[in-house]
């Protein structure tokens, strides 16, 4: 038995216990309470200073295709836990309630909700799982992508990881997230065809070692290629053999062509050292238009490294350390349930405490508004509220540290965002998909409104995320009540 | 657009040099040229002694489903690189070539080839990213799932990091990795559905929140899963009130029933105290029979603190440390030309040299055989030969490191068993899928073959990959002449 694609329901991706659960909802009347669930993060991976939100659209074509299957209710009958009448109701399930979420590409912070669920406790149960997943792995990818992109300083970053992928998704839709958090494209074919992040590529070693010279398997890959003549030089002996049988066959093919675009890619060795003697060699040689790429095991620390060492590239090609975010693997976005309905239809706040402190979670059913200095255009903070509430631009508002509230400013000249945007109503989608190519760049624009202290590397300033009055009250109140 | 699963090609999810290779051995007569390719890696995650091999059923698939549609066609002719010719060729390509590998669950080392491919040129190219994407993650999870399991010393492991895992096929694929390599069952539904992996689970904090109080929340899931009853004891406080509401529910529900099995999951705080803790109230309450889980942020590190601290766990469920691999989630497979066909039929060896010393390969096609000692039943060394020798067990064999050739032993009283077997020939499957139960005790069996200085997790034995005499003269022959 294997995975196969055509027939998989990804409804089925589910946590077992979301199933058990939502039978006892059932069971118990609880189908239909009205629940309020929060997707948040509580770290940004590598000590950040922000995280990338993205893996919306994957959770509006999970929405859409929810439904269980003949064979899937038979499969869960035969586990011998449900109740027929649980079965029956899964026939014709579909998701009826509400969704809001930050846009792809959008700029996060820990503790904050980047995706609101509001339905019925069974349907909201259900979908944890691959709401997590979906955003969990992107997010994941454009965070460290945007890392990476703003380590290389405006050269050029592509994606190479498909090899290395934890599965077909994660190279597939990895270079999805890669291209939103900023990469220029991908070497994952199946990516371009199906996202249009533009593909490339030109050869490996084994296309050096099919000739029997080196110069032969240059010639005649610039004879084929002529417009995209990037030769990698590093099979043998990089500086005795490698640059030269690069620089012969660009003159022996491309000059008489009048073609001065060409490359040369290393994938190994002293990177610094290398790429210098290399473009000194190519200048001296008359190719001062060709590109130097690089590619072995690089991520934004080495990135940053060779370019303070005077390395001179002009195109980084990163695998295995951006495709699986090698330094920091997993995004910890969680679901907790943030409010319920009663009968009366009253939002009452639920929270969950905890004996580790930072995984008390913030209840109710809230909004996240995005503080920005009139002046500046920067981010200033993000500034939590209860649902019912709303911003007052035109007067100064308090904000306080939520775990410190004696430390506290005003703020006047501000422009309030809420970040949350719907998705869904009543189960329909209500929300225009952007395209990929929008994505990435609201992504870039809105990286652009934070400070640089917040986008450090190390040590990065802490970006707050404050609460209304009305909501630490609420918070600390349940706090109170509940320990 | 996004992915759709149903039309998906995983044909296209290749790099794209691989299409811009094959087109140019297309163009220039090496089409049909019969290459040897290795599928190997170089370190072994986590610095452990072994890996565990797996992800040869997603290649099988994936060969057997080898196809380019119409539209595949139509996407690279837009590109404007491809010949006509080469276009027209891709319609009927399949896969007509040999493929040998060893048998998923076998312990491997660096630098043996887990995977070999004889196959013309564009076909053995083309299939590069999947071979190494499908084999990385899968022996990548194997491998960490068989540290785990070997931390737990006998007690269940589950796998519990659906939502952490990087995309859907992380997830549902990396369950069946985590099962070969000795997880007893995981929480993903629909990798039992699939795959037969046993899925569990009971209750999420928002099941305790959803009732007006714990006790009623653990009372109606007793009553609904009497059997099933494991409750989550740390939503407020687990020793305060957690425990305290279990055992009342357990009373109430189960000890009329005459029922004893049930358990408890802890999510959070100091597992060491509040298990032991735990212990001591559930057994004087007469609970003995109560089984402890925990499940947070676990992995072998933690585990073997965690029974070292004397710890009362029955169960551990662990989630991102296994299905990231987080502590070294890249199994750094690679694809390698090691020989070709002149057009008598001659096997060719190839040799990719590097700046990188430790990037060197092992040239020709070759076997792999492992050596058991007849007196204890344990694997002695593996031992790479030219394709067209044997080992004779009837006499004393010389074993050297190739990299120190003075450091020598001579064997005897051994068993040679050859660890790849064929799965492909001429484009056909020759090899009976063995059940994944079937796997998953192969994996146990022959990681106990291993002496236990090789099963170490910190500073393992070196387990020697040695090279036949022949096969060492031809690999220091080509060396010395390319460099």
């Amino acid at each position: 038995m294997t995975l196969k694609r055509d027939n998989l329901n990804l409804t089925m991706l589910c946590d077992f216990y979301e199933l058990t659960m939502g039978n006892g909802y059932f069971k118990y009347g609880y189908k239909d309470r009205i629940t309020y669930f929060d997707v948040f993060f509580r770290n940004v991976p590598d000590n950040g200073g922000f995280a990338i939100a993205a893996g919306l659209e994957q959770v509006i074509d999970y929405i859409q295709d929810l439904h269980f299957t003949e064979e899937d209710i038979e499969y869960l009958r035969g586990r011998g836990l449900f109740d027929e009448e649980f079965l029956a109701y899964l026939k014709d399930f579909r998701f009826t309630g509400d969704i809001y979420a930050v846009p792809e590409g959008t700029p996060v912070f820990p503790k904050e909700p980047l995706l609101t669920v509001r339905a019925p406790a069974i349907q909201a149960q259900l979908i944890e799982t691959f709401l997590l997943l979906a955003i969990n792995h992107q997010s994941l990818i454009a965070t460290k992508a945007n890392r990476v992109v703003r380590a290389a300083e405006g050269r050029t970053v592509l994606e190479f990881g498909s090899r290395r992928a934890q599965g077909a998704d994660g190279a597939i839709l990895g270079a999805r997230a890669a291209y939103i958090g900023g990469c220029h494209g991908t070497a994952c074919t199946v990516s371009d065809q199906l996202f249009g992040v533009h593909a490339g590529g030109t050869m490996a070693h084994a296309w050096v070692q099919m000739f029997d010279t080196q110069y032969e398997a240059f010639k005649t890959y610039c004879e084929t290629y002529p417009h995209n003549a990037v030769l990698l030089v590093d099979t043998y002996n990089t500086l005795k053999s490698g640059i030269p049988d690069a620089i012969r066959a660009f003159n022996d093919v491309l000059k008489p062509l009048g073609i001065r675009d060409c490359g040369i890619r290393l994938d190994s060795g002293d990177m610094a050292y290398l790429t210098r003697k290399a473009r000194k060699m190519l200048d001296e040689a008359g190719w001062e238009s060709c590109k130097i790429s690089v590619s072995n095991s690089l991520d934004e620390y080495l990135i940053q490294d060779l370019l303070r060492q005077g390395a001179q590239i002009d195109l980084f090609g990163v695998g295995e350390r951006l495709i699986t975010a090698r330094s920091e693997p997993v995004f910890g976005g969680v679901y907790k349930l943030a409010a319920v309905e009663d009968e009366a239809g009253n939002v009452i706040p639920k929270i969950k405490i905890s004996e580790n402190v930072g995984k008390i979670t913030n209840p109710h059913f809230k909004k996240v508004y995005r503080l920005f200095g009139n002046d500046t255009g920067k981010a200033i903070a993000d500034y939590l509220t209860v649902y019912d509430e709303t911003v007052d631009e035109t007067k100064p508002l308090r904000l306080f540290d939520p775990d410190a509230t004696w430390k506290a400013q005003e703020i006047t000249n501000f422009t309030a965002r809420e970040l949350q945007v719907p998705i869904f109503k009543n189960g329909e989608l209500v929300y225009q998909k952007p395209s990929l190519d929008d994505i990435r760049t609201y992504c870039l624009q809105q990286v652009d409104t934070l400070w640089d202290e917040v986008k450090r590397f190390d040590n990065p300033h802490n970006y707050y995320v404050d609460l209304s009055q009305k909501l630490w009250d609420i918070k600390y109140g349940l706090l109170k009540n509940n320990s």
